[in-house]
């Protein structure tokens, strides 16, 4: 079955949007925060689990799963659902992104990219072609094209051909895409520029893709400002009837600019890269479990969250897992960050609904970073 | 609450019993395997978890919860059970096996051990007092007398001054012991030998305690025969109205043969430990998952298995897991691994209450080990 999207609303106060992800007779609302599980398995969390924090689509990394255990093996095993048990709507990278950060500028050619398999030294190609025909093989719902990530602070010139050949490039893919239930992606380019983003999202539209991702938005040392410039620029030329997603952002102040400025989908692998850093979001702003503070701390990690960690455990307990390196610990911090993330897109929604969202951002601006608007 | 134990058949075949352990409210049967939580958590697993596949007792490791978070933080939290969220029975060990195996022969005197701590290399000291002190803070529901585990290859003359040490010893922890919710076990040792076990175990039943344990019987390199006199020769001093503890036991055919002779509790960390380097218990033997034959196996880890994982995973998803060493791959096959050690429990019980043992431990070799009797 492919995934269906339904916009229900548009902000009148933002750009924002409310929607609906019907997938496999369950419905999902959008904004949405989609947790990155990279060699298909959400780290440290059982599908059970995931599902339990609530949440909907997840990713897996095309790279990482290419090398290891390889796209045939998943595709005997009867696609990425059976393999890795989750019956909820998946989503795929086109690998670009792992692969331009092993590239050097010298390896990507017209036809694709060169460069060395981070496992083993290996020598390898990839090419549109080959990173669709490996999403393919994955099955996972929504597959994404393959694009050049060059960072927002490329210069302008580099910029300019990179989009065209990341336009050709999504063409090449289309052409050979050829699962009937998987969505596929257009992506986005242009870093902080008006005009660039525009030619890109034209183009890309022209080929009219099942939705678009903004792309080229958290790879670097961009600053905020240009950030939210590539989140707005891109979705002005972009369809109000598709999907848009920002790929790569989990910060919450950052997700809450993204919806203002029209975006549908969030991805990120901070929440559970930050548990196993011993870091946990609370409505307050962060805190790193390992702080000495907490060493008789009895309470959970917020008092207001009812997740499983919070309602079973004590930030003592936690904090003695981390600081013994017992995974339970990474766990446990996963699956808050992972419900605070979804309790925040919950959050965006009521108040989308209710035109009220760039209060809750200064509010939340206040409460979380300690930052007066 | 203070645990109780409960002798409900002795068989006719062997000296293997029939009991039940009532705690909490509910009951479990004997002979009983016992899961290693040493810092307060078994590794990887949740305490829902625990309890899902089958476990009664837990054990957790006084030595590293003395050295972090410290007895201290785990009283002023209520408890072990309080502090790790587990409402089921814990033994807590005397920390003497691990002491034993940082310190050197020198360091061992009248009154205690001298020792480095293995976080630090600190330099510390842990009588029978101060193992006593910890473990009535921790509160776990059995605590263990400290005792000196000498190799079970240590000459006969050591071994002679170290046992009735080990008894001074056991009546000074006896003498501070101020739990009165937490049974308090003591320790035969002796290594194979009958004249060192009938008296370690004689003076230590004089003493009274609310069971006892069989020790120096896991670390070291003794004989399979070694062990099995060990126990036999333990236990024929025993009373039979109390707990039996074997300690360090986890390999199957040294359950079933320390049934045979009379022993109702097991304890080993080795189903989380093969777990962690990817081998799995099966009915027909041990797997290695990491061998290339299962990339392409979509069976379960055992075709008869009704453990979660099994009901759920394939082989070759697992093995994925444990190549990409993602947590969840060492959390499906320790869940795996202790459920079939509670099944081998269930069997042993079986066949305890049929009279049947002896042939379910000679059916048992020849399927897992391959060996005929």
């Amino acid at each position: 079955m492919k995934l269906q999207f339904n916009l229900k609303a548009t902000d009148t106060e933002t750009k924002g949007r409310l929607g609906t992800i019907i997938y496999n007779g369950k419905s999902y609302n959008t904004p949405m925060f989609m947790p990155v599980g990279t060699n298909a398995t959400v780290k440290t969390l059982s599908v059970e689990e995931v599902k339990e924090v609530g949440s909907g689509i997840i990713l897996a990394n095309t790279y990482h799963l290419w090398l290891r255990p390889g796209e045939d093996i998943i595709s005997k095993a009867g696609g990425l659902h059976k393999f890795m048990n989750y019956d909820g709507p998946i989503l795929t990278d086109s690998g670009g992104f792992q692969v331009f950060s092993l590239a050097k500028k010298k390896d990507i050619c017209e036809e694709g990219v060169y460069f060395k398999n981070h496992l083993n030294g290996d020598k390898l190609f990839l090419t549109p072609e080959k990173s669709i025909a490996i999403q393919n093989k994955l099955d996972s719902d929504i597959a994404m094209s393959f694009d050049e990530c060059p960072p927002a602070t490329a210069d302008y010139e580099y910029l300019k051909q990179s989009i065209k050949r990341t336009i050709r490039w999504a063409k090449r893919g289309k052409e050979v895409h050829q699962n009937p239930n998987q969505m596929l992606f257009g992506i986005v380019q242009g870093g902080p520029h008006y005009e660039l983003r525009k030619y890109s999202a034209l183009e890309t539209v022209k080929l009219d893709f099942d939705g678009y991702a903004i792309g080229g938005v958290a790879n670097d040392h961009e600053s905020k400002e240009d950030m939210y410039k590539a989140f707005e620029y891109s979705t002005l030329f972009l369809p109000t009837d598709k999907l848009r997603y920002a790929m790569g952002i989990g910060e919450p102040i950052d997700i809450i600019e993204g919806v203002i400025r029209g975006i549908d989908l969030f991805d990120c692998v901070s929440p559970t890269r930050l548990a196993r850093h011993g870091h946990a979001h609370t409505w307050t702003g962060k805190i790193n479990i390992k702080n000495s503070k907490y060493k008789e701390d009895f309470t959970a990690l917020d008092q207001n969250c009812k997740c499983y960690t919070c309602q079973n455990y004590t930030r003592a307990y936690i904090r003695h897992l981390i600081m013994a390196e017992e995974t339970l610990g990474a766990r446990l911090l996963s699956i808050h960050n992972i419900y605070f993330l979804h309790e925040l897109m919950k959050e965006i929604q009521k108040h989308l609904e209710n035109h009220t969202l760039i209060a809750f951002k200064n509010e939340f601006k206040k409460a979380y970073y300690g930052v007066e608007e």
